[in-house]
């Protein structure tokens, strides 16, 4: 069978299969998560082997550190896959949810119910417990999934596929109701994003060049962040001891997420008390700095921070650092080069956190609270597929509920228009 | 200057304009809204004299009625854009909305505030009133409009478009917050749905081949919907009386509309009660029936129905009937020929009525309710700037709220993550 047809061919069982799933009750939909948990819990083993097979290749490639960290699949990892299935148990289901339902002066009953998007397309690479992780979060919001993973995790991902399909059918669900992509050709990735008749959404996970490419080539709603340059600007308003432990926290919690801050912004008028504090805790935590002009003239021995530098995710122990003249300049300079991932103001005034809420257009906006808190168990989504930095569909973290539609529903008794 | 150059800085005229509109208060808005309204009550001479025009040209190249009746702009369609635009000023501002707001247990504080979509791109055909109507929609909802119309309407477009411009100038908004095209040029319109960089949504509006081409051309989502095959199933449960009452009123209380029935779905067990009735009521108001072998057989000299009267839209007195076993075979033959538009069941049956809003799966489900009830005004949106049958970002009528996008805010007091 060539490419195109087995690409199609897994499209039109995920379209049947989802048409099963949108009205699958939650106790079934719950009974095949938790069978896949306990298929996974039984195969520990065989994860581990086959995990170990995708490793040695990975190896032998000469695949970097970084990516066979990713790759790796070992038993905290697997317990964590075990308990995301378990904690989407214990969400509630979307589906079905009726809400606004009001009665209008023709006498009609008019609200709106949530359903399935249909069959999601997520393609992602080396991190295999994605599988079971993107397959729950669907699978609990009455979606068909059909996963694309990296070539290099392949072993890997059809070991949980195969949990996954025993969990389904000891469920009595549809085995195409989540489906793994066997073949590693690059193409099916093309063929998978054009595949409109049958994938309603397509979420790529993964590196900038993965997400870009997803992008341009798709013929279907994605639902994407190209990257995080996340913002914390320190207003001459803030308070020192918040603001010190905002901008640390942001930057040094963790460096390769797409939450972690990549330029501070500091008002004039408080650089001179707040920066050589925080560049001694930074240059602690072997943090490099570049900075404006204004900022090198305060802490010497700083490197240059060029116009690249305000468009860089660093993805690393690297900030860029620049002295803006006050919170307008702080708001423009955000709207000009933020990725409108995630943004953060340090304040004590009332009027400058509000017009900061509303003029700053990213995804997430913040006040006095580190860029770190963005993501979907933070802001209490139970779990999260992708973030979004997009503005159709949706916004910031996406979890259950962005991976459903919500239809009208309106109910009578023999009303008929006049 | 090149229609690409042109095009282009429509765009980023809209983008800057977006960025202003954004933020403005919903005061200064409502004001624009009230200017716009009171320059079209000064200019109305002048508006019909450009009509005049467009009709004069219109007779000319022989357009039929039909089409000549949409493009006329006449007292009473003045009259009720100038009421349109002060209605949009009665509608609650959706903007900045904050929802959802709770603490979690880091005890940052995270909810959604609603902003605009940013620029819309609206395609419409010969209806002039679009102008105005599209653009307070546009406006209220604080986004940039580019407006494009039917070369046909294109004197009654720029009349319109002169007082719009009057009236942001005068209540001090950015002209280019709403700005039509100038150019008939067909080429316009594939240059405006691949502006991807400065628009953020396109509305087409008008007949299918319109929004084929724009769906197929687009490279910007698309708030659409092709036709409207709607279906009323009457139940063998159903109470004879609003029966026939919603299954008339579906059909003819207007023929033009794309949530006016097409096919009416009748169980077996009703069907030599209900039929006779209903066809003679049918056939006194003049429409056209046309039947599966089973009506064919219960009501004589019924024209045949085929496969293809089942994927046809109408828009004209002519009904398909089809007697179905039951209400599971309705289902299905719904989910099969809807465009999911609007489907509604007539019956008493309890747990038949929350079946089938359940499993058809449209932007609308009705039970017991005629499906000309949807539309934006009947469902209490206050105006409405299309339908969608899609389910990424709307679903059914879209009114203020369809052009909106919800970001997080987060609110701490100098909150680290741990």
């Amino acid at each position: 069978m060539n490419l195109q047809d087995y690409m199609s061919r897994i499209g039109k069982q995920a379209r049947d299969a989802a048409q099963v799933l949108a009205r699958t009750p939650t106790i079934n939909k719950n009974n095949a998560l938790e069978a896949i948990a306990q298929k996974i819990e039984q195969q520990h083993n065989s994860l581990v082997a086959a995990n170990a097979k995708d490793l040695e290749a990975g190896k032998a490639k000469g695949l970097e550190d970084a990516l066979l960290d990713r790759l790796a699949l070992n038993d905290s990892r697997i317990a964590n896959m075990i308990e995301g299935l378990r904690q989407m148990i214990t969400l509630p289901d979307p589906i079905g949810e009726i809400t606004d339902l009001n009665y209008r002066p023709s006498g009609i009953q008019v609200g709106k119910m949530r359903v399935p998007l249909g069959v999601v397309g997520i393609i992602y690479e080396s991190r295999p417990n994605v599988t079971a992780d993107a397959a729950a979060l669907c699978l609990k919001s009455g979606n068909a999934t059909i996963l694309r993973g990296g070539s290099e995790a392949i072993h890997s991902n059809q070991a949980i596929a195969q949990c996954i399909q025993a969990g389904l059918t000891e469920a009595d669900l549809p085995s195409a109701a989540v489906q793994v992509i066997e073949t590693t050709d690059r193409a099916a990735v093309g063929e998978l994003v054009r595949l409109s008749e049958y994938v309603d959404v397509i979420i790529p996970r993964g590196g900038k060049g993965l997400i870009e490419r997803v992008s341009n080539e798709a013929r279907i709603p994605v639902i994407k962040h190209l990257d995080g340059i996340c913002h914390v600007y320190i207003d001459d308003k803030a308070n020192l001891e918040k603001a010190i432990a905002v901008a640390y926290n942001a930057k040094t919690q963790r460096y390769g997420t797409c939450n972690t801050m990549e330029t501070l912004l500091v008002a004039e008028g408080i650089a001179a008390q707040v920066l050589p504090t925080l560049a001694e805790k930074y240059q602690a935590a072997g943090v490099e700095l570049r900075g404006c002009t204004a900022t090198q003239a305060l802490l010497p021995n700083m490197k240059a921070a060029t116009d690249e530098d305000w468009k860089t995710e660093y993805l690393a122990p690297i900030l860029s650092i620049k002295i803006v003249s006050d919170y307008e300049a702080a708001i423009a300079h955000i709207n000009q080069y933020s990725s409108q991932h995630t943004d953060s103001i340090i304040t004590e005034d009332w009027s400058r956190a509000r017009q900061f809420l509303t003029q700053v257009d990213s995804s997430s906006v913040m006040v006095n609270t580190s860029t770190r808190f963005a993501d979907g168990f933070e802001y209490g989504l139970g779990a999260e597929i992708g973030i979004s930095t997009d503005k159709f569909h949706a916004r910031g973290p996406v979890g259950l509920e962005g991976l459903t539609s919500q239809k009208y529903i309106v109910l009578g008794d023999g009303h008929t228009r006049q």
